[in-house]
């Protein structure tokens, strides 16, 4: 039923290569089917004028797409600026890692994370944030290696994971036909069984609250096998 | 408990007042305790370039806030250009209000709603949606009343209302000393008994499944009052 | 033969509701018949670095008008930066203000009016000089009370009208039909019987120096209604 | 008493050097004493948008400074984009020179009026419109000439000069030392003996009528000599 | 004597990987070293305004750097604008191109090489010549394949490589640390045995002619070892 | 055969008349044939932050075109921005003129060359290099008679030149008939018999390195023309 004949609760085949980058402190390449995220981790030794002296790190992260990451080119955002969507999903991306992060622990200074889409089929945003998430493990193991942090600042793994009604049914990780199409999808990012955010809308849509609780469901089954793939990149 | 005095189920104190602009097709000043939206809805009859000759309508909005709406004053956004913030923001009204309207009964023009906050006291975008949904209806009614419009577009009253977790509690319709305190709270979209948008967050932090069901119930409550408050300015 | 029907030397209604907005130090609406003006002050103990250490203090201004403000709907300006328009009457009320502002008095530190025209219908930015005066001289009381400031910088009110030629016929306080159509018009600003600043032009038209003397007698009536209206105000 | 020597009521030297440029078809290089602008006029067979197919013709005008045409070196407009006191200034040559032209006789054209200056001594836009109309005359002219414009769009001269209290008493055409000091200024621009637009303004201070009297009295001396040089330069 | 103790004449190792996108028309990741540029050819069957109707074809690039593909991270152009280096190397990779095509053979269509350096050693703008013609060549090869395109508007592969003189001695193909020493370096874009761009410049310093002639002879070798990467990455 | 009558070796007729600006340290208006461009040289204390307490000087050079210097009217770019070609050439008279510049002598200060062309014909890049090297040298000449700077900073002159095939034919110094029909040309930066840049492209087309060969020829001889003017200038 699924255009790529996947079952409804399975998700696209995900690989995270590590160190791809040889100047960024960490730094990934994910694939979760088609959609290929390069993630990057640069650490800063000083934080935005707002923390100064306070004691607390800073995770911050920026999102951009290659012009041709989709089927149609699309225009180049240093052209024309940053456009509200990835606005939008930037400040997602950081708040999400932001929640898995201990920032006395840290220490104060800044890890801003970047993650470049350079191909797209759906579920970027959640990919940048489970690339993003390694990237970050990458950058603070160095700081731990180094003896500037002490005291590991992470716990377990931040991912995230789209799912959505399609065609009638409820269905783990939408790919780019099937996201075009869903009449109410969402994107919930966890780490362990907990959450840390969730967004629900229906376009031009509504829905109820038991669907709402099977897409949960089908969520937290994605979470796991995300966290696992993560735990296995950075080991 | 709460800084303001009110239960933990208790709404603040709604009011809507109607045609408050004499150029709009609707206009409504909605107060929701202290926070305070201007909602005008502008019908023009072109639509935008993706629907020409499509037969369907759009409804699309836009948001602000006067420099003096908060405590401290902000810098003014048309000297600074629209912050990621309120794109996020409007492009929430503008997808939620789209979701009760039946675009082929609108027909082919299109219907801009202004929310601009006169004064905040937080939960600015939940009342920039409700009293969106007020002046939307007005407009509406006058396109119906013209005979430019022949069946009703419209159906349940949007409304939307913040809901979150303050000093270990669980509150309805967080104000501005709340929301800064929080840390975990959620929009909810609503339509009748049915959801359109829900969008929670963890501010540096995380939260479990349950915790999500008691928001909901609390805002399915909030949504029934504003409903009502709705139905109460428009008839 | 107005086509309001008022008489040639006859204002509109005024009317100035002070104290409208929770945050700010000083604020009123104004409403000049349907022109409609939110102003604000808003203390800051800073001032901009031109005047660092100098004993001085600021007045400045800022002008917005709301998308729906008028007949049909303009674009926002936060989407398209501010017009030579707003910034050419945001000088002029900044200017006129700080002519009847004694610096020193004031000492160093900064009050920031905004003057957001709600509804307009000519004369919006007459209507954001008299009463950004008003939200001035609350905020000025608020520091004389709080001891801040000790000799008051304030002495009679800055008002501002426009007249005109419309029809052949110097008129007073023009409104949006008269403005539109009028060949000669002229902004004046004035404290007491003396003039701030006086900006006539003709719209593709010229005229004479005995024209310009009717309309300063008309302006000079206007401008003492506009004060007693203040006083009465801020009283 | 006057840092120039000059008496009260005497003007600069003025000189207009015209068809200073080989590609425009009107230009010349306006001297008033230090302050050098060059002037020039591009007839465009298109008008604007909003004039398409009403058989009138529009002239509009664009005002720039050469970064070191001031005594400190300036940024570059190019670089910062143009700032208010730029466009009210150009805005204020389009206005006047307009004032002075037939849009019907002119025919559906445009002419834009380019003035940029070269070296800036005060009284800038001033010497823009003088010049202005000089370049715009000599297109006109050209149109003329070619058949293209039928009966003549232009009358007498557009000119402009400014005039102040300085030291206390009233002088004519201030230069920068002058302007720099002046409680109150004032820019006339005339046309014979009649008015087209009238800015007076006290910086940090105030006026009486009968000082108005005094200062259009020498502006009317400075309009006659004005138009006697730009006559004899366009002759 | 080179810090990667490479030859003088001695490129670094070049490596091509086509069709790396699933989207692009034609696509490559290439690597001379450390420096890795993906591109990507886009086919528009619509040109720019100034060749419709004229049978003509053309080609245009966009260059960018993700933000850590340098040593320490730079900022993100979508935030900041395009800057003054950006916009000259895609004009030069564009006209570079162009200088290859025999654009009445390509027909009334536009070709986009986008170029963006995932990872930069030094020599970014020359890797994206040579990539950015693999991508172009691939793209072709479809229209032709397609029957959209019957001749073929390609012939030698259009190369670019640096040469400079570092620590007294030319030297072929710098790398960062060697560009950034140089005191002379140039880039030179080839086809066979003809040049297309020859940019030679002086940082602080000046050159004799002879010495560009030993900069050419090694650029010309360059070009060779270029060209035949280049032939077999197409094959 | 050229279109001006010259000889092929022939360059258009050059008159730099200096101290032009009573406020700029050193000006000139250079015109080589119809291209005229205004030069000044601001002399600053500051240097850029890169520099502070380096103890070197700096120079760099901002360029730009009035409106209606080219033949049909271009839009300002203080309107729109600073172009990409503005850009890359103010880029290129920067660091055209510092290479002939000993940055310690100069001491640490800056000097901004403003280059505004007036009226355009082709080779107006060369036209700035070459006349802003005049006003630098004058404003280095005030600097040595202050006494600030000691030992002369600039040695022989910095001009540049183009060169280029024109109907078949290697030309010198390209006016704009010229510059908009040649296959191939090239600026060529020089100072004595040393070269200090070359850019040499080809439009559409390729070029033989014995071509170059005969281009560096012409360019020589223009360089020992322009220097004798300069010399002759600044005596």
């Amino acid at each position: 039923m699924r255009p790529s004949g996947r079952q409804t609760d399975e998700m696209r085949r995900i690989s995270i290569e590590t160190n791809v980058n040889r100047h960024a402190e960490g730094s990934c390449l994910i694939r979760v089917g088609d959609t290929h995220v390069l993630c990057t981790a640069s650490v800063d030794e000083r934080v935005p004028p707002f923390l100064k002296n306070s004691g607390l790190g800073w995770v911050t992260a920026e999102y951009g797409m290659l012009p041709r990451a989709t089927n149609s080119r699309m225009r180049r955002e240093a052209k024309e600026g940053l456009t509200g969507r990835t606005q939008e999903i930037q400040r997602l991306i950081g708040r999400s890692l932001r929640a898995g992060v201990d920032r006395v622990a840290l220490g104060e200074r800044q890890i801003v994370i970047d993650c470049d889409v350079i191909q797209a089929d759906g579920g970027t945003r959640c990919a940048a944030i489970t690339g993003g998430w390694v990237a970050l493990r990458l950058a603070v193991n160095r700081l731990m290696k180094s003896g500037l942090v002490r005291s590991d600042p992470l716990a377990a793994p931040v991912s995230a994971v789209s799912c959505g009604i399609y065609a009638g049914q409820a269905v783990l990780d939408l790919d780019y036909p099937e996201d075009s199409e869903a009449g109410v999808d969402g994107n919930f990012v966890m780490t362990g069984d907990r959450l840390i955010e969730v967004q629900m809308s229906a376009e031009g849509s509504t829905f109820a609250r038991d669907q709402m609780t099977v897409l949960l469901d089908l969520a937290n089954k994605g979470a796991v096998e995300l966290a696992a793939a993560q735990m296995a990149a950075v080991a």
